[in-house]
Parts: structure tokens; sequence; C-alpha cells
């Protein structure tokens, strides 16, 4: 029996090696790029478990749920965290960021969302990274919801751990991801004791064993699927132009917004202001009145393939999330989301103008 | 380099032969089914040039673009032909094909095509069947685009020739079709010197060297790879239920031109008749002054990934086609066409409501 | 661009779940079975460092390499660690098993490599089981290269934790592995304070929120290509049947071992007994002064897609592993590594009978 | 239910003209390139059909069962054929073919196999080329068992109609299938009133509907699994080398020349001159009283999985074909397939010297 998906010869040392240097190239980093064979999570929680430890203090930059999942990390290793949490409704500022380093001198260790797709806000990397570098201490940033949604870019910025996976903006596998590690990262993380060691969640196994080493022997077999579409992906993304991907990100939640806007009905934007509002998804925020969960449902029983969900947690009630990343980046996407909404809105009672929402879509999407 | 397309095991002549096995029994029928190597055009035209001569007379109904092929083919062949032709508005009867057969009692061969995406009309084959089969004629039906969208029995309706493809209502690969061919079918192509033998276009030559060989040969290397789509195609919809497939694209048909008329604008079913109209496409007459074509791009400029298309040659501009097969044959997929359609028929001036269409299709829907 | 590892539909959670029934199937298990998204080490991992604490007592069975890396993780997590070293050349015992346990009655865990690749050797599961459960240890079983290679029962075997992946003789993908777990593993996992939770390494957190939440919702995306290639591997053994798997493998063994003694040449089974040689491969002791590395080197140059590697670290010089597993497991392959091993051999001046191997191979396959 | 084989987005009009200038490349030809949805023996037929007609005159060289074939379409065409047959061992000289013309001033058209797998020779292109060309007469070129295989260069040879499959040694897929059509052979086919037009056979549709169109839309749904793994395939020539990839085949057939010549026993390459031996494959006679389908049957037995096929027809008894193109063009399935058929020839008494053939391979191989 014959099947696409078996009995392929093994994924070469040598193409894993080019995997890696093409999503180097992708974040345009010097860096070296570490592909961890399991979801983002797995990059992510080894980074925090390599970089901090009992003494450590960090702080924890808090703008939707996987800051908070960051924060428990952070304890669990014995770390000091101060948590800097933000309202959701907008992104942190570099001041605020600098206040708090000010206010705890002793930070080692600084954790950031660059985009949370769950709240849909993007922060400002760039300044953050400027007073992060000041301040001496190593920064993470998780940019598995911004990477090929808007401009990233770790080297410029300072970033030292910088985290993505190819499953929102570069329509790719989830079930691999990477991380690129600025020397000083490496440094930090060999010279403690805590960091994991031969354990699947050690960054160091791939340091010590593959870099090293010449990356002539992979630590194990690798998941060669998710690889090769992982490498799908990133040539699709450098056939179509980086730049033209992020712009077409960028086109979606510019006209997600106009056309909320202009649906009226008491729907808005959840993010406040449009700078610190992320690419990769819009949230909304309900009138009063009207449940976030029941209205997304309204909308997925017209169309369940729409890219639509309530909130998480206590935000079920009150924030809908529209997700328009990858395939979804399109002006279709985002015409039949607010059309299913609008509708589902005008099931309520509400008056709602269908029509302008989407002109409003179409004279935005640029 | 490895690849998941390349360098797969050959598939075996048991393999192609067990995927025959799962063509059959989706037919439901006890005949040779013969799967060719290429789209559903090679059985067709295999099909009329091994059962056409001259000194043949065919009863050609012509119900859209294909009968019109057919009759070509047909005359290509040295055929007498006898073209029933019937407006795409309707469909065509048992009693007109009995009246055609009446009137030239020499016809020996009847092609029809059950359902035409192209007009979007479904013709009655059960009850024409029967006429034919008095008759005697040998009776080919074209079955792409009704497989797996409505009920298709060839053995119950005396159907001797029956070729379908995959990539309509099936949701499977075009690269390769399949023909169910009855006894006299195969007597009346073996009888006939004209027939294609040693030809890319034999079905005589799948009958001699394939299946009266044991089925252990196969004639040429396949195309592997549509066979693998076919065979997965095919569980998807034994998983499914081949019932519950076909109550989805009849839902969709019945749901859009429930749209249709709730939408207004002068915008009408094509199909007068609901009865008579396709489960895999429904067709639009656009109204006065609106022109096809204009429309269609309009409503794709929105979202280019709607299964939306112009009517061909002379109907671009006053027929409009809307796709529902396969994974388009959703409420969400039918929602946001009459949506798209709905507001480019509004920039035209025309007053449309297209909340009255929505709701339209969701209480249509079952 | 369309590409077939791209933009596939998300698996859901009731694929997932459906896949997880059917591997706990291959196993004979009534246990829970967990499918991590990681390769085998991860489950492996998390059933250590879940399983262990600081003031268990853990019996490490060492028979080849991994039990080295179990005993690592097990000190790691501030168990006292009982390591049983077994030579290579041989297989543990009930016996010695027992005895160390009556040695050490606070002994509160039990780890056991099944069959070993690295090694070539394969130990009798189901008497330790016996001996471990009158012990009262909970027992954690590694059968990655025994799993659809030779008989594997963990439920009739008394195993806590069986941990499988499908790179081997199941000839399915590395990137997704499983674990059955026992209602005494959940139990003493769940009171360990140390297990990993809200960690990738965590079994809790998918018992937690993922089997006992109804399997509804996932931890995190998943592997989606690797769980697509597990499901058809999966389904490839339930079609060949997994009897005439296994039975393929220990075709091979044999033939290995008697192609090996017919040869000659000083090249013998490095397992002493047939009864202690895994049926995933053979490993064989080269003659006095020939050098295992270079054997193996000479025999590649003729063939590099021969299953034929040098024995790791030490072993290097004097131990060659025959791998003959999934699609390696066929006469072919054992009658091609034999014939090339003999062939580089004679190279070094040995008088080898590549007839007498050959024939040896034909007439052992069963 | 997610496949991969399934519901992938289509391939545009744009891809698949980016397919065939990557074949275009391929074979360094600046003529228009068609991409026939069917194995090679739809374009060859194609040609056959769209190039003869009553009242022309065919040269149809016959080295091999193709050759065969051609001859029966060209005489269903109506053409009067000149046969001119050459011995399996050897190949057909230009002075051969310069006799045959003159000796019928009329030929119009010259049918060649460049290589023929079957009976393992390759004739010299270049100056039969130049011969046709100063005879004015048109010329196919069956080149499916010579590309990437050896070189190939249809326009600097006066090739007026190239056909190619990826099914030999390209690695790819067998589904679809191209052809290069000069100025001259549109011509000619275009005056031909009996040239399939409108047909699944005809070049002419896909010149007057897609190249004339300017490629935007295709006849029909295309094979668009085949068509990936073409464009693949090709990828992947083009990063190997295309020099390195016949290079791979020149040295296959020269180590098995050698091989069998070192085997001794009385098997012999069928092929006489080396010069005339096709990197495709190897054709070889057995010894008086051994039959050639049960020493392939004996080497088979031991391992199915090798390239060996014994010769068609009349030749079953005495031809031995070894197969060494894409994937099998290694060193290793040389040696194994030696060492298969050398084993099996001992078995019928006679003596083989099996180190020296493997020598030879290990030596001739460049």
């Amino acid at each position: 029996m014959t099947h696409p998906l078996l009995d392929l010869a093994p994924l070469t040392a040598a193409q894993f090696a080019g995997i890696e240097r093409r999503v180097a190239a992708l974040l345009g980093t010097e860096q070296d790029v570490v592909i961890m064979q399991g979801e983002a999570l797995l990059p992510l929680e080894g980074c925090i478990r390599g970089g901090a430890r009992p003494g450590s203090t960090a702080l924890n930059v808090v703008t939707g749920p996987y800051g908070q999942t960051f924060g428990n990390w952070l304890r669990d290793c014995g770390a000091h965290v101060v948590d800097l949490e933000i309202p959701f409704h907008t992104a942190v500022t570099a001041d605020q960021v600098e206040q708090a380093l000010a206010a705890h001198p002793e930070i080692d260790f600084v954790s950031l969302v660059h985009a949370e797709a769950a709240t849909g806000n993007t922060n400002p990397v760039a300044p953050i990274g400027e007073v992060v570098r000041a301040h001496g201490a190593l920064f993470m940033l998780d940019a598995v919801a911004s990477v090929a949604a808007e401009p990233l870019l770790p080297d410029a910025w300072g970033v030292d751990l910088c985290v993505i996976g190819a499953q929102k903006a570069m329509g790719g596998p989830a079930g691999v991801s990477a991380v690129s590690v600025s020397e000083r990262a490496w440094e930090r993380i060999s010279a403690n004791p805590a960091a994991p060691r031969r354990s699947y969640l050690s960054l160091l196994d791939w340091k010590e064993r593959w870099i090293d080493g010449g990356r002539t022997a992979l630590l194990h077999a690798p998941a060669q699927l998710e690889m090769l579409a992982l490498e799908a992906c990133v040539e699709r993304i450098e056939t179509e132009g980086l730049d033209v991907v992020t712009a077409r990100h960028a086109s979606a939640a510019a006209a997600t917004r106009a056309g909320v806007t202009a649906l009226g009905g008491g729907l808005e934007p959840y993010v406040h202001e449009a700078r610190d509002a992320a690419p990769v998804a819009t949230t909304l925020r309900t009138p009063p009145g009207v449940d976030a969960s029941e209205l997304v449902a309204g909308a997925l029983a017209a169309d369940p393939s729409l890219p639509l969900i309530a909130g998480g947690g206590a935000l079920s009630k009150e924030m809908i999330r529209v997700n328009h990343y990858g395939v979804d980046a399109t002006r279709g996407v985002v015409q039949s989301s607010l059309a299913a909404l609008g509708a589902a809105l005008a099931e309520t009672g509400v008056r709602v103008d269908l029509d302008a929402a989407r002109r409003a879509v179409t004279e935005t999407w640029r």
C-alpha cells in the first residue's frame, strides 16, 4: 500500500540545516536559529526554563493569555516575577517598560508577546528592545502571531530569543517551530545550572550536539513531514514576497476595522488605537446586552468555516475575534466575516448597515 | 531530496482493481467499470467513437455545451445525428425523447448529459432510460456533474455507458475518470470496426487486455497520484455517507434558489422549475440592463475565492452560475455567494434585500 | 501556489481521538492512550519526570543506550537509582529483576527497554511484568523498537506506562508518539508534586485537559501531518495484519542470523542466544582485527542505501548493526545487506561463503 | 476528513505555463512544449495521428516494441509505412536511415525511438537528425527512455516532435507527459484534415486554444497532482544537475555491463556494442539452456523489489532486462541486481564469480 505520507526518504541533516537557513533569512537574523520539533510552546518553555532560575528577576509583560502562561513558567523556575499587566484594549509602551525596569534594577529577563491573536493587540518591539538593551536584561519575544503578518527584525531590535511558529500568517505547519538565539542568550543559558539539558525542552542540547557539532547529526529523528511543510511555506512566502504577505495582513486588519465601524450597531474594535491592533486578528467588543458567544454562534451557523471565535474565559461574553491570517488574509474572507456578524447582529434587533460595511472593506483594502 | 509526491511505491494492479470496485459500489453497478487515465472527456470521447459509426443514427439531447460537443464527435464518426435541443431554462422530458425516437426508428444511440453545470439543469434519467430501453438504442450518460450530487443508478435506469469524474460533487481529482459499461455496450463496441483500438481513446483495450486478462496487468503506468486521490475521495464519501453528501448538495441548490428569490432586485433562477434545477450549480438570469459578466466581476472583486462565474459564450451577458459542489456545498458558501452578488447588484442602483436572502438560505437549508 | 502539505483543513478533535483509538487497538490496551506531539523521547521523558521524584527508588534495567538515558533522567528527578546493567550480548531475566527488587524493597519504579535496536537484544517483558507487579512498583516500558516487530501486550503484562513510536517496525512517522497509561500510573503521577504540569513534557495536561474534558479540545495545534501519517501507517498494518507484520520481522531476524552464520569469516551474532535477539535489528560482532566502522563503510560504498550502521561509541570498532524493520523487513534487503558485508569482509582477505549465506537466508525465511 | 491529496487550491494557468517552461528548459528547446494530460502514449499517438495521413509515406525505425506500435498507428492513419527493422542487439545507423530515405524519396515522416528500455539499445539521434533534415521529412522522436538518462537536444538535432515522460530517468510521474513541437510540425499537422481536432488526442487543440490564446485558459481541468509531481521532479533534477543525473545513468549502464562480463556463467550483454547500449536499462542474453523468465523468478524470489524483468513476448526465454533508472541508478541497486542474478544462475549449476562481478561494478562506477 503506497501513501504520499509514508516511506519518504529520510530528511538529511543537510536539508534540515538548509531549512534553518531559510527561516533565518525570513527573520533577517545572523543569530543561530534552532528548529524545535514541537509546537511553538516547546521553544517558549525551553527559553524560559533556560533563561530563568532561582535568583532571577523577570519582567513579564502581560498583554494576553500567553503572557500569563509565561509568568507561570517563570515562577515555576523560581524566578521573582514582576508582571506588567496591560489592559487588553491597548499595547504596552516603551515608557512603561522603562519605568518597570527602573523600579526593579535587578531585572535580568524580559518576556514579551509581540502580537497576541487572542486579544488582538501588537506591541512596539523596536523601542522596547532599546530600553531592555540599555538595561542589560535578556529579551525574549513570542513572535508566533506576528511573523509574516508585520515587520519582525529580531537583530535590529535586540531580541535575544525570538520564537516563531508557522501556523498563523506563514500559512504553514504547527508541529515544528523555531527560535533565534543571540550569543548573549547562549551564554546565559549555558551558565544556568537549572537550564534543561538532555531534555526535549533543551535548547542547549541543540547548541552542543547539533550546532557546535557542525550540523551533521540530528538529536533524534525529526518530524519530517512538518519540516517539509515548513520548507514549502517559507518557499511560498519567498515567491509571493515577504513584503506582499505582510501588506496583505495589514490590509485585512485595516479593512476589518473600517468595516466594523461602518457596520454600526454598537460593535466596535476592542483595541482602541489602530496602531496597537494586530494585523493577524481583529478583536471586537459587543454592544451592551449582546453576548459575544451567542453572536459568534449565530454567525457560524450561517457559515461554520468563517474564522470567527468568541473571546476566551471571562472575555467570552464581550469579545469577538476575527482572524485574518494566512489564506484567510483576503478581502473575501473579511467581507464574509463582517457580513455574517452583521446579519447575526441584525437578528438580535440591532440596526446595522451591511452595505456600508461592505463598501468600507472594499475601499480600505489597499 | 525527499518529496511526498515522488518515489512512491508503484500502484499495483490489485490496488487499481480495488479502486474500480469501490467506484462500482458508489455507482451501485454490476457492470464493468473502467477507470480511464485522463479527464472525463477521455471516456466520453471513447464511448462515442466506440458506439457510433457511419450508418449509425444518434439521438443527441442538447441541454448545454457538453451536448454540443457530443454532437460534434458523433458527426465526426460519420453518424447521422438527430439533435434534440432543449432550451437551457428547462429539462428534457421522457415524452420528448420518446417522440424523437418514434420519429426516427433507426436511432441506435442516445447521448444525454444528466446534469449540466454550465446551464444548471438536470434531466430525468430514469423515465428516459425506460423509453430508450424500449426502443433498443444504446444509452450513454454523462454523469460528471451529477455523481454524488443527486441519485445516480445506471443499472436500474438502463444506462449502457455511464461516465463520471470526481472533480465536482465527489470533491476529488480531475485527472482520472470512470465509465461503467453494460454487456450490450461491449458487444456494440466490439462489433464496430471503427471503434478505437490500440489507442488512448480505446475502451476495448481495457476490456481485452485488462478485464478479460483477469485484471493482472495494466495497459501502461497509471496516473498514480490521481488514482490515490480518487480512492481517498471515495473513502471520504463512504465515511460521510453518499446519502448525506447528496442531501448536502440538494440543500445547497434549494437554499440558493430560495435566497435569490428573497434577494429580489430582478435576479432570478435561470431554470424555471426547481425540479429541473441541478443540485451541483444554480444558474441565474440577470435583470434587464445588468451585464452578468460585470456583476460577477463586481462580486469577485470583493472575494475572488467565491464559486461564481458568468455564463459561457452568448450567455455571458445574461447568465450567472453559482457553483455549490464538493467543499462548496455548504451553507456558508451559499450565504457568501448571495451576499456578494446582492452587494454587487446594489452597487448598480438596484434595490435588494440582503437580510431576506440570508434568512431564506438559513431557513431553506435542511 | 498549491502544495499537498499546506492548507489542509485542520485535524479535528474527533479525528485525533479516532487515531488514539486505533493506536490503542494496535496495542490491545484498555488503558488511556495519549499521543504526544513529539518524538518518543518526549513521552519517555514525561513518564520518568512524572513517575519519579525525590524519595523514589527506581530499578533501571540497562540493556543498551536508552537505559542509560533513563538512568540520567531518573537521577535528575532526585530518585535513587538502582542500575541493573546487563551485558549487551544477552537479555535480562525475570530472576535478575526479582533479585534486584528483593535486594531493594523500597523500589517503586521500574524502567525497561523492550527491544533495543542499538544493541540488538529483546527482553522477556511478560515474566518481568509479573515480578514487578508482585512487588508493586510502577512499570515503564520503552516499546519503540518492539511495537509491530514482536508481540506487545501492555495490559496482559502489567505495563503501567508503555511508550511507542511509529518510526521503526510500524513504518510510520517519528514526529508524534504514544503512551498507554494505567490507572495506577495516573494516580502516581497526579500525586507527584514534581510531575510536569503546564509543560510540553506533561502527561497530566493531556489527562486533565484532553481526556477528562471528554476529548473535545486539543491542548494546542497538533503536528497534523505526522498525525495523518500515523493514521495511515496504522491503517496499513491493519490491512496487512499485525500478525503478518510481526512474522515478517521475525523472519528477517532469523534469516539474518542464519545467513551470518553461513557466511563465516568470523562475523557472528553479537547477541548469543536467538531468543534474546530483537526482531527489529541484528547486531554482529566483527572478527578480531576487523574494524566494524571500516567494514560498514566498505559495504555502504557499494550501496549507501543499505540499512547498515556501526555500533555507537565504544562499540564502533566491534559491533555492526543490520536493521531490518518496516519496509526493510524483506528477504531482499537482508540478502543485499549480507552480500555487501560479505564482500567487504572478503576485501580484507577473510574467506567468506557468499553463496552459503544467500542460501541460508532463503531457506530460513519463512 | 482532511487528506494531502484532496481539496488543493486549483493549479492555475500561470503555474501550468511555468511547468511547461521548466520542461522546455530541461530539453533546451525554443520550440513550443505541450504537456499532455496522460501517459506518454497519448502525445505519441497524437503526434502520429497529427503528422501522418493517407498519402503519407513514413519511415518507421523499429528497434523495439514501441517502434512496432508506431507502425500500427501509422498504417491505421492510412500512411504507407516503410519499416526499417533493426536487430535488437544493435542500433540503427545514420547510413541505414539515409539509404532508406534514398530508396523512398517520397518519405515525409520519420519515427524513431531514442532509447528503448525493453531491448536496451539507444540510437544515434544527432546524425540521423541531420540525414532526415536533409531529406526534408518530419522527424518524431520517442525520448521517454532517454530524457535525463543521456544527452537529449531536440533543437540541435532537428527533432520536430520530441515526446518525453517523467517516469523513467526523471524519477517522476507517469500520468502526464510532454512533447516539443517545431514550427514545421505545427504547419504539417494544421494542414492535415485528418489530424485529431476537438479530441483528447489532439495537439492542435492545445496549440489553438492554449498556446495561441496566450496560455490563459486550460482546455479542461488538469491532472493536478501529476503536474505538481512533474514540477517537483524537474526541480529535483535542477538541484542535482542534469549532467550529474545523466552521468549517474551512464555509470549504471557501464557498471552493469562490466559486472555481467566479470560474473561469467554465460550471461552476456544483449546489445553487442557498449555505444549502442541504453543508459536506462541493460538487457542480457541468458546462456543456452537457461530460461530467462525462470532465472528472473529465482532472482526476484530472493528480493522482489529488484528492478529485474524478463524480456517480453518471444524474448521471454532469452532476454533479461536490468533497469537502472531514477532512484535505481545507484551502485547499490546494480550490485544487488547482479548478485541476485548471479546467485540464481549458480543455483542452475553454472559457475559464476560473484566477487569478480562486485569488484567490476565498484571499479567501473565513476
